[in-house]
Order: structure tokens, then C-alpha cells, then sequence
């Protein structure tokens, strides 16, 4: 991997900061921050700026570029793949190490006095900029908006922004229409005595409008924001996607059933002078709903008076507590992903011996297996398939450089997923195809104990998830080890495989309780730098039990596993599970060769498959 | 227990609310917190404000009184003490009830437009004032400062405040001369760039100057405020109390060692302009540290370009660490109050069967055995006593009108601790003289192994408690129980017994990492309501533990049991304890003999006890 040679960008992002075409003023240091206008995870080629900017194309870094210096903040996760693509006129800023400056003491500690800091308003998310700009005021700076985007001034080829064909999901899909989705909204925006509501995340729109898209790999959404009152529901999105009689009809744009549920569409770029217009007409109890991760930009838009902004949206709340349907879909997603990593395994047992398959060619080969399954649209995230020490980097993903072939001597990880039209999936197995050393499946066993304290974990109605993060890392920490990340995240619906607002982490206060209906991951891990990667992963769904009392009437809760794709026994010292545990995996292998059984029957494929899986213990 | 008369009281303070003379407009609501000027849990007589105008006086509760309404917030251990303790003028807000609106939300659904809500500056804390004051203003209200109290305007035999005698502690007992907690606190202040720190909280000041008084019941702390810079002490404090020659010795109050470590003393009244006067010349880059739980009045004294709140004082988190000489002096502590316990167990065998034992006598008699040994003081908290029905009131205290008679056929709650000059105990047993029933047992054995769960955990170095307070209560949980409050605080050492900045607690996620040589407390419990209530609770130092591995070089703690009192056996189904869990029983009550046996060996004492406590199982 070689870096991008950044000195001429550079020079010339450096001529546009001092260019007064774009701010009254030269501007001292430029933010580039990573997202989109949507603050969105992953994002689309024409906003992968700060990757543009600097050569790094990880998932999250910041880059800021002064007269002097050009730095980027990027996480553990990144500092060895940082390190290899950006040059040296890049400074690597190790985040989460003591002796790292945050971005703000940084630039206090090498501005010039009385400096301005310009960042693109768009891209920068409202809480950010707040805390930003809090700093920089305090040291005698100050952080301006500047409307033009400075990387999309010096960007020659940037490529367009996608505008794929959308699909329109019917009830046997989403469970729900969108007429009464709005209908909910309204009612809690009644309820709070909030007139209008503007959805700025992807996934809350696609959601809200049953629709699907392609714009960002992986995820199913398409670029739009939304503006909801009481009476009136404003889309913003490129017109020309909906020019489709069919989603005409979905949308119901040329014959709205009632007036208030009337669908007003404008150009994607409208959505500033809109919100403008809307918020000069505002009485003086109007109060405005925003997430208070969307932009700046069009936060400011809505005067301070009448702006509430909120952590979580009614939108990602109601999205994240599944419908009978969307259950449903989901469950029939992982039937049908389990049959595919079933085929994969076996496949895998046969070729591994050859020597010919490698980290890439089985990430393939999974990726062909589940197109061949109804309703595949694409993978959910890119995949993760790591033999021995690529195993220990936790987001690893196989490139033609770093490619290492599967061996009868090495553990391998496999975290994968896919979108489907009836759900999304996300499983992580790990796996040894010889025999593994004893401490190999002692971590994997502790870490097996983990995820098993989880899934069968009890608790009462409004628990937050993160109250069950220890859960995971008990085993771990009772000899002494532990992995760096947290334990789960939800998951969306033929959505975003990482969504709000709920999760299990140690890291995160901020999420709400858990509900029966949510979707989460339970993945804890075990990480042994160069040597072995072990992540145990399923997707489970928080359902009512009934356990033997029921404390001032709370109800309680526990997790059913979607994920049906069986656990590799081998791994496991028995000796270390309690009878307990062991029963837990032999009921849920159990399970597996019931329903994935009777669906690979279904298929008419039969597999030959060592008993290393699903034997008895 | 009849409710207090409040009625002609509210009417007084409304009218005081429509007077000018306290504030330039009437006020149309009004804040009661339960606090002091210093934020203090327990409060001295003439600050129990909260109590005066409504009655209830439990520990945490705010009352609210408008033209029309009063109100009264406080949580789940509350709940029934302070329904029978006030009259129907008072509405019960149930804190933590999905129903219940917060103080704001209440005020706001409430109020007329433009109202003004007043508090005393003194008496709520800068944060609070932050979070209740932007409430108010973004639904068109406003929070006011009333500098005159309008409780004690209408309170006519308001108590004086206390200036008891102040008690200067030595080397043997504090392990640290204040000459050397202040050096220590400079050089944080030098770290970080910090020129003044205004410490207010009492324990704080006790700590630092290693003095103790008498002013609060159960604290061993004075009324005072110290102001520290880097070549200045200030101690704001009674005068007439320095005239002890030892104790001017002690501070060096005539003939200080150096001039920066002169203390300067001032009224305790005078701590407003002195700092006004500090504040007035502060040069541009001086910065000043005050705790964000200071009161308001005195924080917004400081300019806020120079103001640095902090969660914790550098003060509260070195106090929290426990030095060699204070974990001698805790441990002596609970071996002593552990002979008195056990004295009070035998004396409760031999005299419940007669039928005269009452909840206060017993209470009474832990308070006899406990004084008669070396250095008793007083207690740390009101004793709670509490036999059947009575128990799962979480925090009763006995009352005549409320006393019970311990009996055979009930179980007893006994929650209580001392101040002894060498370490602060708080320990609860819960014991059954007859036999108890096997729903009774039951519970009594979730709440052991979330105990013995805690109490065995371990976890690296850099964890916060709340992430520890999920393995209490797992269990419990399995069972469909729960108990509504955190289950450990932080302990002082020979100061309050409820001291930050660690706990194990779902609620708070701003507590800082547990570190070797802090004191918590492990405390889970159920409550049965109208039937008994269970706590299971001891007093533990964390400790550093090598398990088998050393991920990453973090390090490993446990926690080591400071109290030695035995658990009684009888309430124990043992089998639902896994063996590990029967191990951990057999061993601390192994160790109770032995180290409490040879106490009670070389006090002389020989009690004949049953071997219901600590029988091998």
C-alpha cells in the first residue's frame, strides 16, 4: 500500500483558504470531517473528502489543515492503515493515546492569534460544531461556516451524486404503511407540542416512506431529507427518481388520499430555502423538531427560539422496535443467510485441505453463496475475513496485499452479513478446520461464556443495554482479559446494519431502553495481537418472558437469537461451561438443525458436513 | 406517624412569593432543594428547609410550591415514608416512574405564561441551576435568584448553625500531613494550568486540613470554605473556633513552616467577597477550579472566562484513594464494630424469645456495644432497624409510632455503622431468630449471590463501578426481582460515609474508575412490600489481583471484604449457590472468625452465639 502523494492538494486547498471568493476573509486552518450531509457511517464516493484530502479511507478520521500543518485524527482501529496511506506531509493524530492533543488544543496550541477556522457547515454535525466552536471562542479564535465546500473547490473528477432507482416496499414487507407512520409521528409530535419535524438521516427517511435506494453501498438508502408538519409532508429529493408511475402511486403524489397526507416534493437542494420559508412563517409557540446530530447548517437554519433538538428522533425510536412484519422478514433473512454460511462451511471444510482458498476467495464465495438466496439485494458491510493475526485486527478487511490463505493451522473469522429484501443479517463465526491450541479454545470458550450471558440474559422492562455489557466480558475479565470494543449494536431492517438507539456497550450512555421488538447484535470477542482474532456473533431479537416472578408487574426481558448458523464445537473447552451454558448450545444447535435443516431440505441441497459443529457436549 | 399541618405555612410563604421586598416581581413558583450552601447530604437542623415546609424528611427529596399547587420530588426508598409524612396540600412526585414528570416539565405544564420560578443561589447547585434554568427559559419562563431564603423568612425558630469543637487528627491516623495535601493539590493545579481552586464541599475541607468536627449529625465535618492558590490558603471558617491553642498549632496558624503554606482565616460569612475580591484581580490567563455541584451563588461569582467547573475536585478523588495508614485504621474500624455486631447478635438470641426486644432498643444496643469500643465517636447514620413489613421500607428508621418487636417469626433488617476516629463502618445483616419461610430464603439467596457476584468480581484496572452493578442484581433478575437502588457508595475514612467519586450504581455514569484503595460499599437487597426486606451489605477496599493472563499489561482488581460480619446461614437456600459461591461463603466467614474471634479473644469477650451464622455448607 503506498501513499497518496498530497503535497500539490495540499498547496492548492492552502490558495483556497486564503481566496476570499469563498469566505470574507482568508481563513488560518480548514475542518475536514468525514461524514456527509446526512451524517451518515458509510458514505458515497463524492463525499469521501477527508480520504480525498489526505489518502486515508478508513471509516472515521478527521483531517485540518492549516498554513503549517496537515493532521488526522483517526481511532485504534486505524492508526497502522492511516499510518501506510497518507504521506508525509500528513501528521497522524493518535486518538485515545494520553500524550494526543484533541483537534481543539491542537489548534489553540499552534494558531496564530485572533485566527478563523473555516469547516463546511453541511458536514459538520450541530453538537459538533457547538463544542467546537465553545472551544476556539474560549482561546480568542473563532470557527466560521463556509458555504463552499474548499476539498470540492481543488476536487477535478469528484464524481456525481448517486441518484440510484429507488423501490417501494409494500405492507407485506414493512407491516406498516407510510400514511400511518405519519400518522404516529404526528401524534407524538401532538403529544410534545412540536409542529414540525425535519428528518435528516438516510435511514429514518427511507424508513418513514417504506422506500429503498443504492446510493451508499451497503446500506439501502437514498439521498433526501424530509420535512413533517401537522398538515403538510415536504420530500426532498432528486425529481427525477420519482418520475416511476409505480412510486407515484406508493407515494400517492397524483391523488393524495386526504390533504394532510399529501406528499410535496423539491429538488434534494431545496431543502435550506424551504426550511427557510418555514420557519420565517413560524408563530411564537412553533417549536421544531432536529436530531441534534444533523448539520449545522440547516440546524441554524431554525431560529434558536423554536429549535428542540433531540438525541434520537421519534422516527429512529419507532424504527428500531420491529413490527410483527419486519420480525418475520427478519427471521426468514437469517433462515436464509444460515443456509448460505452452512454452504459456506461445508464448502470450506472440502477446499481448505487443497491450500487454494484465501481470506479473499471465501469472502467471495459467501458473497455468491447468498445471492443465491431470495430476495438478496447485496452484503450489509464489507467483509471481514481474517485468518490467524488478521483475525486481531478487529475491522480487517481482506486486500490483495494483505491476502493470507486458509490453513489447517489458523482460526479463522468470518463477519458477514447481507441486505435482503426482507431483512438484514450480520453473523460473525470462528472457526478452526484443524485443531485448535488449548489456548485458542480457552479464549474462545470465555468468550463463548460471554455471549451466552448475554443471549440468555434476563432483566426487567426500561433496562438500557448497556447495563448488560459486563455480561460479556465477566469470563473474560475473571482471568484477565477483555476486547476493546463494545458488545452489540442494533440493527435495521433491510436498513443500516448499525443503527439507534439502542446498543450494548460499555462506551455509550446515551441509549435507550431496550424493548421487545428491538433488534441488536450480542458480538463479544477475544483479540490476541499477531496471533488470533475470536468474535461470537448473532443477531437477537428482545422478547417478554416470563420468569418465575414479576417485580411491581415491571415484565421482563430476555433475547431470542436470529442468527441460526451453528457454533463450532470444537472450539469450545467444555470442561469451562457450566452445565448451564452447555445447554444452551445444544439447544441452540438444536434449533439450527430444525429450521435451517428443513429450509436446506426446502432448497434440495444436502450438506456434507463434519460433526466438529453441532455434536453434543 | 401523623403528617405535618402545612397549610398556614404555604400560605406564609406565598406570600412571601408576592412580596417585593425578597425579589423586585412576585414569583410565581418556588424551589425548596433539600440541601445546604455546601451541597451536603446530611444537613444540620437550621438547613432542613425542604423538611420544614413539607414534612418529610428523608435525605433526598425538592419541594415546589406555586400560588396553586406543592409538590414534592423524591425516589423509590421514599415513597412511603413521605406519603405518611406529609399532608394533602403536598402532591408526591415518584421519581424514577414513568408517570411522573420531571421538575420541569411539571413547572412548564403548570405555570402561567412568563413566569418567574425562584431558588435560593445558595442552595442549588451551578449545574442544576444550568439544567433548570435553560428548561425554563426555552419554554418562556425564567429561574430567579432570591437572595434572602424564603423558607427561613417564614420558619420563626429557625436553629442557629453549628460551630462545634474541631478536632485536629495526626500523622498516625491521616498518613498525611495537610502541609503535603496541599503541595499535592498545587501541583495538580500546576498541571493543569490552574491558578485558584474554591473548595466547598465540608468532607473535602475536613480531608484536606485533616480536621473534623461535629456541625452535621453522623459527619464528622465543620462549616467552612477554603480557597487555595498557589502561594495562598484561605480557610473561611467560625473564628472563635481557632482559639485552641493545639489547633493553631496544628495549622500552624502562628508560626507557618513557609509562607505559601500560611493559612489565612476569615468568617465563614466573608467567603463571598473574598472571592469577588480574588476574581477582580485575576489576570487574563487565570483560571479557577470549582466543583460543578457548588453552589450557585458562589460559582457565578467567578467570571466564566475564568470559571472551570469540574465534575470532581481533585480534593474528592484524592480522598477517595485510601492511603496505607487510613486502610490500617478502616480495618481496625470494622474489627471492632464487627466484635460489637457480634456481641449485639448473641444479646438478640438470648433476649428476642422474651418478647422485650424492640426495633429502637435493638438499635439502642448496636449503639451501646459500638460506643464501648476504643476511639467510638458516633454514629455514621441514623440506625435502620427494622423487623417484618418494616424492612422493605428501604430507608426506615424506627419510630415509637412505627416500632416493632423482634420476634421469632419475622425477619430483622439491621442497617448500621459508627464514626470511630481511626475509620468510618456501615455494615447490614439480615437475620431470622426463627425459621425462615422458603420464599423468604429464596430471595435472601439471589441477593447473597449478587453480593458474593460483586464482591468476587474481577475486572481491569480503568472500570467504572456502574459496570460492576448488572452482577448484583443477574440473579435477582432471573427470578424476575429486582431492588430499586444502587448497590454501592463510596466510603470515607473516619468522614461521611457516602462519598464520591466511586459507586457501583445503574444510575450514575459520571462516577470515575475504581482504583486500588478505594472503599465501596456492596450492597443488593430485596424488598418484599408490607412482608420484609433483605440487604445484604459489607464494606469492601479494592484491591489489585494477577489472574492467569495480563491483557495489555492493564491490570487486574478485586475487592477485598473490610467488614467481618458473619451472614447468617439459616437464610441461605444453599442449594442454589454454586459451589464457587458456597466457597466464598465458607472462606469469609473463616476469615470473620479468625481475625474477629482473636478481637473478641483479646477484649476479653466470650459470646455464645448459635452456629446459625456461620456453619460450614
Amino acid at each position: 500500500m503506498s501513499p497518496k502523494i498530497t503535497g500539490e492538494l495540499l498547496r492548492q486547498l492552502r490558495q483556497a483558504m486564503r481566496n476570499c471568493k469563498y469566505f470574507s476573509e482568508p481563513i488560518q486552518a480548514y475542518i475536514v470531517p468525514s461524514g456527509d450531509a446526512h451524517q451518515s457511517e458509510y458514505i458515497a464516493p463524492c463525499d469521501c473528502r477527508r480520504e480525498f484530502i489526505c489518502g486515508f479511507n478508513g471509516s472515521a478520521g478527521t483531517a485540518i489543515v492549516t498554513e503549517q500543518h496537515a493532521a488526522m485524527w483517526t481511532d485504534g482501529r486505524y492508526f497502522l492503515q492511516a499510518s501506510q496511506q497518507m504521506d508525509n506531509n500528513w501528521t497522524l493524530m493518535k486518538m485515545g493515546l494520553k500524550e494526543t492533543p484533541s483537534q481543539e488544543d491542537w489548534l489553540i496550541s499552534i494558531l496564530p492569534e485572533n485566527s478563523k477556522v473555516g469547516v463546511d457547515p453541511w458536514i459538520i454535525a450541530a453538537d459538533q460544531w457547538k463544542n467546537m466552536s465553545k472551544a476556539l471562542t474560549g482561546a480568542g479564535h473563532s470557527l466560521v461556516a463556509v458555504q463552499d465546500n474548499l476539498i470540492d473547490a481543488v476536487w477535478m473528477e469528484r464524481p456525481e451524486r448517486p441518484s440510484t432507482q429507488l423501490r417501494a416496499l409494500g405492507l407485506d414487507y414493512t407491516g406498516m404503511t407510510w400514511q400511518d407512520k405519519i400518522t404516529v409521528l404526528r401524534a407524538k409530535m401532538t403529544e410534545r407540542k412540536i409542529t414540525w419535524f425535519v428528518a435528516t438521516a438516510l435511514d429514518e427517511i427511507a424508513w418513514l416512506f417504506n422506500l429503498r435506494g443504492a446510493d451508499i453501498e451497503y446500506n439501502p438508502v437514498f439521498f433526501a431529507y424530509a420535512i413533517v408538519g401537522m398538515n403538510t409532508i415536504r420530500l426532498f429529493v432528486d425529481l427525477k427518481r420519482l418520475y416511476d408511475p409505480a412510486l407515484r402511486n406508493h407515494l400517492q403524489l397524483d391523488s393524495p388520499s386526504k390533504p394532510e397526507l399529501s406528499i410535496h416534493t423539491f429538488p434534494y437542494e431545496s431543502v435550506y430555502t424551504e426550511l427557510q420559508a418555514i420557519c420565517a412563517a413560524l408563530s411564537p409557540k412553533d417549536k421544531v423538531w432536529i436530531c441534534d446530530k444533523a448539520s449545522c447548517a440547516l440546524t441554524q437554519v431554525i431560529p434558536k427560539a423554536h429549535r428542540t433538538p433531540i438525541p434520537y428522533t421519534p422516527l429512529c425510536l419507532a424504527k428500531a422496535v420491529k413490527n410483527a412484519t419486519e420480525i418475520q422478514g427478519m427471521k426468514m433473512a437469517h433462515i436464509k443467510d444460515a443456509v448460505a454460511l452452512c454452504e459456506l462451511f461445508a464448502w470450506l471444510e472440502k477446499e481448505i485441505p487443497k491450500g487454494t482458498v484465501t481470506e479473499i476467495s471465501a469472502a467471495d464465495k459467501a458473497e455468491e453463496l447468498r445471492s443465491q438466496q431470495r430476495d438478496f439485494v447485496g452484503l450489509s458491510f464489507p467483509t471481514i475475513s481474517s485468518v490467524g493475526p488478521n483475525g486481531a485486527i478487529i475491522h480487517y478487511r481482506p486486500l490483495p496485499e494483505t491476502n493470507r490463505t486458509l490453513s489447517m493451522n489458523e482460526v479463522y473469522l468470518i463477519d458477514s452479513g447481507a441486505q435482503y429484501v426482507d431483512g438484514t443479517t450480520d453473523v460473525t463465526r470462528t472457526v478452526h478446520f484443524g485443531t485448535p491450541s488449548a489456548f485458542e479454545k480457552e479464549c474462545f470458550t470465555y468468550v463463548l461464556k460471554g455471549h451466552i450471558a448475554v443471549s440468555a440474559a434476563v432483566f426487567p422492562n426500561g433496562t438500557k443495554g448497556h447495563l448488560l455489557d459486563s455480561f460479556a466480558r465477566a469470563a473474560l475479565w475473571d482471568s484477565g482479559l477483555d476486547y476493546l470494543h463494545g458488545t452489540g449494536h442494533g440493527v435495521g431492517c433491510f436498513l443500516n446494519v448499525h443503527e439507534g438507539p439502542c446498543g450494548i456497550s460499555y462506551k455509550t450512555f446515551a441509549d435507550e431502553p431496550l424493548e421487545a421488538g428491538m433488534i441488536v447484535s450480542d458480538e463479544p470477542g477475544y483479540y490476541e495481537d499477531g496471533s488470533f482474532g475470536i468474535r461470537i456473533e448473532n443477531v437477537v431479537l428482545v422478547i417478554p418472558t416470563k420468569p418465575k416472578y414479576n417485580y411491581r408487574n415491571r415484565g421482563s426481558l430476555t433475547f431470542e437469537p436470529l442468527t441460526l448458523v451453528p457454533i463450532q464445537v470444537k472450539m469450545m473447552n467444555t470442561e469451562l461451561l457450566t452445565q448451564k451454558e452447555r445447554d444452551w448450545v445444544n439447544e441452540y444447535h438444536r434449533k439450527c438443525r430444525e429450521v435451517v435443516g428443513a429450509e436446506l431440505e426446502r432448497q434440495g441441497l444436502t450438506l456434507v458436513q463434519s460433526d466438529s459443529f453441532t455434536q453434543e457436549n
